[in-house]
């Protein structure tokens, strides 16, 4: 008799079958033993009853995390006997062999049967591996796995074709600190920040195109915010007639990643009480402008013409207020705090870029690029750097580029953001901080 | 006027389009002008005469690799002046408004509008952002593409959940050489190898689990095989009976990648004359037989229970003949060399292990893996290993897991053999190996 998964079995009433999976738990009562058994696809509660008694006395040694065998009737259930947390359509399975396959001795480091769990972050770190188990954290990665899924669906659909690009890089371009060094054989390597230069090359290969991969981040924040790992959402089109067409896009893509979320994932966002937001013309304010609208309304002064982690919560606050939108995008920051590729604006001081914020926090960043090569080499120095560094960068541009832009979108955060989760550490299975890199 | 992708255009005969793109060739005949124009959907021919004063002066300036934009009407083509190599359903573009977007001084490094560029692979990496504007050449990203597509929607279709896991190692595990140290903050880390440790964490969770994603590999091997980054489609299943399962799960998949690009990528493999191999009931040996065999009928003896490149190019050879099959598994590698946690045959000399070769070359490796935690801390042991240093591994398999195994699948290797690459590194954007990593 071949497996079934408990969610093939709700049509299955009066026959025999055989199910796998972990015993979320196991409850006593008077001569009945009743396992919550759990696969991927569900979860059921099994009744042992003393008649059956090889698998009564296999079942009464059953602990939870037990990974067992069982073959049983489908039956339906008794009206009064329906347990809230194991609710499968009405049916149980009378077990009659059930077979340990996989068991353990000492106790579980936590309980991870209830559905909340009341330990910290660190603790759940500690034991990932197994807390991970636990119905409601698992979920999590349920969503996660239908972002990417929508991520690439969409992109394809809008002529994007995907693209895998290096992570080890010669040197630790785009000017800034945070790269982590290797060591490559006889010399030094850097891991990539982006997958910025070469998805521009992208541009000038295939016009449009998109990468789902790992950035590294040597970046010493330990907030909730940060993790020095990430995946990392990134598109790049070209022939676009300014930096509002890549604006377009990306709402075109959160949109349709929502719309997806929303569709697909329905029992996990309802674990959350979380609601997918709708996303149609996001507000669009010039970093200038919010900044403006942060003094006059919260009395938030700014030194410089930047924003910072709470000006970003405060705006978002205020956005959902007056626009009834979870996101905004915040546009033409200065060029002094955009990298030397950024296209600058008609006024030089600013560029036409921009951040889309999602709920408080900053989930994509991105703008027009510079694809004129003299002009280019030119922003090159004008930022300090040496042309030298950026050859095989700058030779991209040398021979025909069309305009173009595009963005880097964290994945991570979307999932956050979405489930209203207090930590991005929580949508990662298993995260890498400044502090942590186990398990 | 929006802009027309050169694709959409084939109805519009007598109409008034704006189509953008890069000028693969220019060609003078006579009075006329000819512009080979290329976008990312195809390529067409654009006839300017000299009645448009405007438009003749600019293409007269016009070189290979401009981008440019232009205005004109769609017409039939007269039959005679039907080129071969620009034939796009018997239309052409008369243009009558001309505008370069973006041009360049000098020569271009190579000329990349032929069918067939006549350099070697040094040049075509050193030149690479460029070479790859070559039709051809780009046209391996399009089946690169499709296979990473259809890997994910299979093993979706098959219950896998798609996880990423971390590329920062706090060890290097697997016990190991090969793998790069990174500078992490005030300590040491790893580069992952592979997804290993944390794909079986997965199976745990989830059951069943996909990743696509980067690897690193301090091989120092400089051959047509090797690159030190890949992108490997790993897998692991739970619940299973044995490692034939796993075989099974592997084959239906790759004839879901052949089929696919079968269906979506025929303009590409025609470029290449590739034929996509079917497959059913793929072979499986021993190795021990396969050794047999290439010892009866080619005269080549192995000083170990192993196989090298060249028994993998004569066994597939010898396949091929006997079997009509282009791929074929080598199973039961010896326990020596295959990592701790392979699970032992019953014959404990061999393992529960496989190697899928296709056409000459070993595209993935998998197996069964322990799953009980005492016998994997022995393992580890007998591995001559540290249990300390596999701890956050080892804990994994404390409290509950089943019978599992899964592969990596190495995603630049399929291409290559798909398409009939000489080198696996053709089938990588930017590739990295023992002496490259730029551009």
């Amino acid at each position: 008799m071949s497996r079934k998964l408990i969610n093939e079995i709700i049509s299955l009433t009066g026959q025999e079958v055989r199910i796998m999976g972990w015993v979320s738990r196991r409850r006593d009562h008077g001569k009945l033993v009743f396992l919550d058994l759990r696969d991927r696809s569900g979860k059921i509660q099994v009744v042992v009853i003393p008649d059956h008694k090889k698998a009564y006395e296999t079942a009464k040694k059953i602990r939870s995390e037990f990974v067992v065998e069982i073959k049983g009737l489908v039956k339906e259930r008794p009206e009064g006997s329906k347990q809230k947390e194991v609710d499968v359509m009405g049916i149980e399975i009378e077990a009659e062999e059930i077979k340990i396959i996989s068991s353990y001795e000492g106790d579980l480091p936590v309980d991870i049967s209830k559905e909340e769990l009341d330990i910290n972050l660190e603790t759940s770190l500690n034991y990932r591996a197994f807390v991970l188990r636990n119905e409601k954290i698992s979920s999590i990665f349920k969503v996660y796995a239908e972002i990417l899924k929508a991520y690439a669906e969409t992109m394809r659909a809008e002529g994007f074709l995907e693209i895998k690009t290096p992570k080890i890089l010669s040197a630790a371009t785009e000017g800034g600190a945070n790269f982590f060094k290797i060591k490559y054989f006889d010399r030094y390597a850097y891991l990539a920040q982006s997958p910025q230069f070469y998805k521009q090359a992208g541009v000038g290969i295939f016009e449009r195109v998109f990468e789902i991969g790992t950035v590294f981040r040597a970046e010493p924040h330990f907030t909730t915010r940060h993790v020095n790992e990430y995946v990392s959402l990134d598109a790049e089109m070209g022939f676009i007639e300014n930096f509002e067409d890549i604006m377009k896009q990306l709402e075109k893509t959160m949109a349709s990643i929502f719309h997806s979320v929303k569709e697909n994932c329905s029992a996990e966002l309802k674990k959350y009480g979380a609601e997918v937001p709708e996303v149609n013309n996001i507000p669009r304010f010039k970093l200038t402008e919010a900044l403006a609208i942060l003094e006059k309304e919260f009395g938030k002064k700014s030194q410089e013409v930047d924003i910072d982690p709470e000006g970003e919560r405060l705006i978002c606050q205020w956005v959902k207020k007056n626009y009834d939108s979870d996101l905004v995008f915040l546009t033409h920051y200065p060029a002094a705090i955009r990298p030397f590729y950024t296209m600058p604006s008609q006024d030089p001081q600013y560029t036409e870029s921009f951040d889309l914020l999602f709920r408080g926090v900053e989930i994509a960043t991105g703008g027009q690029r510079i694809h004129d090569y003299n002009q280019l080499f030119k922003s090159v120095k004008k930022h300090g750097l040496n042309p030298e560094d950026f050859k095989h960068y700058l030779d991209t541009f040398r021979y025909g580029m069309p305009p173009h832009g595009g963005w880097g979108l964290g994945s991570e955060r979307i999932a956050q953001k979405i489930l209203g989760l207090k930590s991005v550490k929580e949508a990662i299975l298993f995260p890498r901080d400044v502090k942590r890199i186990t398990p």
